[in-house]
């Protein structure tokens, strides 16, 4: 037994728990959206999560990884435990569009367009940055992910919710916007909360290494700001809402939770505790803007997902060119705009070809009675009176 | 500080967060079943759940650990972290017990139940296999207990089952079997996603030592292959159900998870992670057809646990055949076959003295209004109208 | 490389799984509160919780840190990840309160007092002890926390309750106590699950060091002790409400778990297993006696915080005497007292001028439509039907 097997076996035990952190996103994802859906589209967000999580695992190791990792060649911790890690990532990316594009999808093409988002969508972006491709060599800086995982799957999103349109009853005549309020609080609650704690492997787990005495600092700080933007973002938040509306909305809170810590994502190593603060002070306000104006134009977000993933995550990648020396704003921007450029466009084309060749939408009765009943055949509450039939 | 040192305070730091991760599991299993039961015996199942894995902890310590190790010298990594990982590991093995026998047995002669099965009948087969006994000296392979702990689950709990008889209006004349939907999706949900992620520690930990390259390598392999093995068998469960009733039934899906993670606990660390997805597709296919099949043969088992943790877990006995060297078909038979009637036998005898000594099962009106009422005097959910009185 | 630095990695990787464990109880207080109130107030307990967590991470990080520490300098392992680990232990602190006011404080007065708390009173308490203060100096031994965190909270916590007085209901004329049931018991369990895992990083982390084999043992007795003595006090309240109602009582069963954690809190590492067999009996038993006691007296606390945490934690300081050497009775009791004098009169101040100057109390008219309405704007539940509109 060697000091380098010791550090071998430190940072392969860092980088698996870490994993084992992301994994457990999953069912922050499951709670949060299941949270925010009405009780009869809750069974089909569950099935579209464990999916989704379970076929991103799957065609990320048969496919994905080699596309954007080719022939690595890792030695300084397990390739196992790095490929492990590699791999909860990519159903975080996924998790994003489920929540988006809640409520009205048909379940079958939404696991077609999973096979291909996690086998070549998001890895060719991965390829790009994390894989030693040209984002990269641009010196675009993103740390954990901001752009390349958060941005990524709200770009897809986006790009589902317009071939897919709003639910119907969410948009009146002459610009009316009827709320529809999740159905259950205390499950979005668990979920931000699951994702808070997952957060903390998703960031710190980036840096891939713990052994040294700088990298174990960095680790710490990591933990640190990471925590710190996500507090803030809650604070500022409610504030908002608060001064707004005069009402403590707790969804946004959750939101403003979710885009500190989204937006600390990209440089979380770098930042200071500080700085943290104020980088999830402005995602906090920013996602409640975006949430606001994202209603108005008529891009119907049942979780936010759009706000919180995408706008937060290229708030993250520009702050970091305040908290990162070799950040530069300029090609903050072109990578951001690459990204969303190749992830918006080939979703759309994938999700206009679904459109045209099979649908993608349920039908007007199934939506009506619920996904539930239509795609799965069980309701998620069979017990509970339910007070309107929605 | 010398690396012995270092190492032993790894290995103890990565035993102890394993076993905590299992501890969580306590969680899953409180989760799963409160999610699958009605709601009129949800107080009760979680009263269970929490009692044994208390119980269990207790008896452990008092008991059984000295019955299945004697009096061992651990010196690698710190004893009481040994101590703990075992524990916890009884919890899981009783969990099982507690979700098939759900809705019908009296709370005080299940706690009798868990008790012998915590101080001695599960302790016995770990004595046999883990504490250097004849099935381990004949070569019996059962990495993380898919016999010794999930099939010695199964067993005690179709023994009880058997003894028990099915709820009151499970099973009609001639062959009709009537449904009895869970009353809570996203609980089972979760619970399913706690075992998940609690299952990377249950295998990981296993190994007991990562304080090496070769063991942070097969720990990393654990981990991949766990994660791999439950995909898969999500997956798989999917298929069938959407194929054969054109609808995706979530609570398969659920028992597809479970029972990839159950199949792979034979042997984890020595399968290729393409192998297995093989084992967990096969683990996925084979619990909706047991499911399937102990229905119409009437052992109402309101969660599936036999299924997914007795019939899974002898497949992942007979599948460590295909993964390790030194495991051959006819010992894992045998061993199987010990386990099996060891457990099923003993457990048999206990639930029959109770039963004609006390009698096990809730009375007709007691079943009837719920165990809720009867056994805690506190509903689950107060305020909420049931939709049907059962 | 040197051992120094891998010890340093360790050491700081044991600190902030722990930390993120503590974080993690955040979780657990939200669930087992939103379980153990009306549906009606769900949403609000929901709000309090996320922003008591993240309001107790930036006071303490702006202000509460310094007050208790100084300039403490580190050098065993990351500075950041002993802050973040302080960090989030204010938060528990804090998590006591919410729980005993629930239902009927307005959310802006609790706000208010949360920044006042996290940012001096439980400070200066901390300064006493763990800052090195002229309790540690008396020799008063509080490993990780029943006077520190666990007391304090409860004090806090009394000291509002008593200003607030119960809700309106609770209690009749000549002497009636009337129960008022929490509205969700598998997310009181939940919550209670995910305290108990949480809790062996916020007694593990609390030694700061597992990189020697003397540490890693004290490490691995503490994750032993404290799931003992939990389980014990689960065992423990169960047996005495199963033999006084004949009923086995789920919340009392919860809280029998928690004041077990609560109560080996003050000396986790030195206890014997067996020692903390008989702690977590004695906190189960002790629990509920409290819990009927503070009813009688007409002191409303509906999740029972001031009892677990108040009640078991003096009780935890005094066993603290049976398995420490260096603890004395006197200055234990001496100890317990100053803590509580300091934090129950400084809270009595500070509610007591709020509701002088704003009113700490809804209106009848808002506690009767319940906090979600009045406060949040939002229904946690709002499909399902309730059965009584309390």
């Amino acid at each position: 037994m060697t000091m380098t097997e010791l550090s071998y076996a430190l940072d392969t035990l860092f980088i698996l728990l870490s994993a084992a952190l992301v994994m457990w996103m999953a069912a922050g994802f499951s709670m949060l959206e299941a949270g925010l859906v009405r009780t009869k589209n809750t069974t089909e967000i569950l099935v579209k999560n464990i999916l989704l999580y379970a076929l991103a695992c799957l065609c990320y190791f048969f496919i994905g990884y080699r596309l954007m990792y080719g022939e690595t060649t890792i030695s300084d911790y397990s390739p196992s435990a790095y490929l492990f890690f590699q791999m909860v990532f990519v159903a975080t990316a996924m998790s994003i569009v489920s929540g988006a594009v809640a409520e009205r999808m048909k379940l079958s093409m939404f696991l077609v367009f999973t096979l291909i988002m996690t086998s070549v969508i998001y890895p060719l972006v991965g390829s790009w940055t994390w894989g030693g491709g040209f984002l990269s060599e641009m010196g675009f800086v993103d740390f954990a992910g901001s752009g390349v995982v958060h941005m990524t799957g709200a770009a897809a999103a986006l790009a589902g919710v317009m071939i897919l349109g709003p639910r119907k009853g969410k948009y009146g005549h002459s610009g009316a916007i009827y709320p529809i309020p999740g159905a259950n609080m205390p499950l979005a609650t668990l979920g931000t909360l699951i994702l808070w704690f997952g957060w903390l492997g998703f960031n710190g787990g980036s840096l891939l290494s713990i052994h040294t005495v700088e990298n174990a600092n960095a680790v710490a700080n990591i933990f640190l700001n990471t925590n710190l933007s996500a507090a803030a973002g809650a604070v500022s938040a409610f504030a908002i809402t608060r001064l707004i509306w005069r009402k403590a909305d707790l969804t946004m809170i959750l939101n403003g939770v979710l885009a500190g810590l989204v937006a600390i994502t990209a440089e979380p190593a770098a930042a200071t505790a500080t700085s943290s603060v104020l980088i999830g002070t402005g995602a906090g306000a920013l996602v409640v803007a975006s949430i606001v104006l994202l209603d108005r134009l008529k891009i119907d977000d049942p979780v936010g997902a759009i706000s919180v993933h995408g706008v937060a995550g290229l708030y993250g990648l520009i702050c970091a060119v305040l908290t990162s020396v070799s950040a530069s704003i300029s090609v903050q921007l072109l990578g951001a705009a690459i990204i969303f450029l190749w992830v918006f466009s080939s979703s759309l084309l994938v999700w206009w070809f679904l459109a045209r060749a099979f649908g993608i939408r349920l039908s007007m009765e199934h939506e009506y009675i619920g996904a539930d009943i239509s795609e799965c055949g069980v309701e998620a509450y069979p017990e509970f009176v339910a007070s309107k039939s929605r």
